[in-house]
């Protein structure tokens, strides 16, 4: 993938983003200009990874400012408030989002308090997000690479790429780093179903990296731990939670720490610290379902008998036991001393 | 399902098959004269689980040995050598085809130095072993529904049940029959990619049968057993390890055992005794491993970039000491004291 790539910019008011849903088959960009289309496209999965909407979130805050732009300061908090209720109900699980739309909104205020033009305010405070992510991803990527040997066999799970950041990301670019030291990396890759992030989107970056890989099912991880043939597992993370070290992330990670536990092979997480909670605990949380549908039908195609029902849920949760370190910005930590990195 | 139901049966000198692979959208089945054909069909998964695929290579013995007929039994004897090795070079892993191939070829030697018909002697032979499947499932069935208790809920595996035998099933036999005791149970059927025998072939018979069951992705399982919410699993088997206890099943079976052990769940493996191997160990088992498109498409859909590779192995191998017991038709038995049943 070019340096320069980017799953999603702003450009003449407007927020450019790959649509994911067209990926592998087709690469093209949608451009929205509300942040009602902003809200749908993360609800349909058009843009995923916990932080890429939490980047796109703010950036829907920046279009519903700038649309209420003019109108005196409160009024535009007040459709900001909206716009933010809008954004938060996308999807419940991941931080990123929430902690975006927060971040965002402390500076509308500010400016708003302060007489300040609160969309051009809005709108500094989404870029400063966007370009941060980068930087933090290659940040976590200098730090995870250290645990990558030359001639190592990674496996990854779903995506956590520049796909699911702005660039470069989280899990990924612990491989991508290791790879730009000149280690030879080879990855595995779980399809992670339902929606195959894993054969669409993590195959798709590696291929465009010229990285070796395999796309796998998820049920053959466990399988190839056994024969001795994964050195290490990184995964990202849609929340952390600061109180009692759960990783939260896409549906099936508890299957690969369990079986990575089981085998003695290091199972590392590559996050963001805007990816930590540091305030709620598990049974605070809420880990989304989604349509049945996205298990009964593939590509359009129905894999089940008509009537049939399934069980989709889109996360689940890892306890510290099973996970050797939490990789970020700021070095590789216990999942149980996280507190440490609580932004003061 | 009705009792009646058929996965293969014999008429008119034809061995009529179920097509699987057009299951659960279509319910055909396909009229087979020719052993080679019956190969063909073993090898695309027309027709697929170990005791289904024993059955149909006896009978296509059977198809062998009707068209030598007349011949002297020496040279009936030859072809039936070389149709049992076409047929013995379709799939290496499930031993079940070569125990059943065996006995015929045992049964066609016999009649032949007795002066008996070869042919009739092979097609009686074909139909022993396939009335004896049902009874044995059945057997299978009776020993394992006292597991089950009232209002359990159950996760099978791939396809173990009439589809994969001649009727009624093993791992699913075992839920049919607490069923048939009046038992309420409820069935996670995990999807099983990358064929999806579970979502496509026993979400069909489950519902047939009017059994409560969600179709859930492989990866979800784990975390169903996270909550609680996984009383028992019970999967089936193509090959047992009378040596070690060692499981030889679908793909992702290692990767559940692992986690029901992890969560407590009692693991059950529900095999006949023709499944368990007397004779191999472990480094004398060859894996399958399948086509890459397996993975890479999901019904006619690809799912992955262009260019894309895959790793494919249908099978993987559980050990001895993730698994509670095995549920045979002479009852249930820890995996390392399956010598007590073999045959004298």
């Amino acid at each position: 993938m070019r340096r320069e790539f980017r799953t999603l910019y702003w450009r003449n008011s407007r927020l450019y983003l790959i649509d994911q849903k067209a990926l592998p088959h087709r690469l093209r960009y949608v451009a929205l200009s509300d942040y009602r289309q902003v809200a749908k496209a993360i609800k349909d999965m058009t843009v995923r990874g916990a932080p890429a909407i939490g980047v796109a979130a703010a950036y829907g805050l920046a279009l519903a400012a700038l649309k209420a732009r003019g109108s005196d300061p409160l009024k535009v908090l007040e459709r900001l408030q909206k716009a933010a209720d809008v954004l938060r109900s996308t999807r419940p699980t991941a931080v990123n989002l929430f902690w975006a739309i927060e971040r965002v909104m402390v500076r509308a205020e500010a400016a708003a308090r302060d007489g300040e033009d609160v969309a051009r305010a809005v709108l500094e405070e989404a870029h400063a997000i966007a370009e941060e992510d980068v930087k933090v991803n290659r940040a976590i990527g200098m730090h995870g690479a250290q645990l990558i040997r030359d001639g190592a066999k990674v496996m990854t799970y779903c995506n956590a790429g520049a796909l699911a950041t702005v660039g470069y990301g989280t899990a990924l670019g612990v491989i991508r780093a290791a790879v730009e030291q000149g280690k030879r990396v080879f990855v595995y890759v779980p399809e992670t179903r339902p929606k195959l992030q894993g054969a669409r989107l993590t195959s798709f970056e590696l291929k465009l990296e010229g990285i070796e890989h395999r796309v796998i099912p998820d049920n053959t991880a466990a399988y190839l731990m056994s024969r001795g043939e994964v050195d290490l597992v990184v995964v990202g993370a849609d929340r952390i939670l600061a109180s009692s070290g759960h990783v939260i992330n896409k549906i099936g990670t508890l299957s690969l720490a369990i079986a990575a536990n089981h085998f003695n092979v290091p199972f590392y997480v590559a996050a963001p610290i805007s990816t930590i909670d540091f305030r709620r605990t598990l049974s605070e949380v809420r880990i989304e379902e989604r349509d049945e549908r996205e298990v009964l039908e593939v590509m359009g195609r129905r894999i089940a008998p008509k009537g049939a029902r399934a069980i989709n849920y889109s996360f689940d949760v890892t306890p510290p036991s099973l996970v050797r370190g939490i990789i970020t910005e700021k070095g590789i930590f216990g999942p149980t001393e996280l507190y440490k990195l609580q932004p003061q």
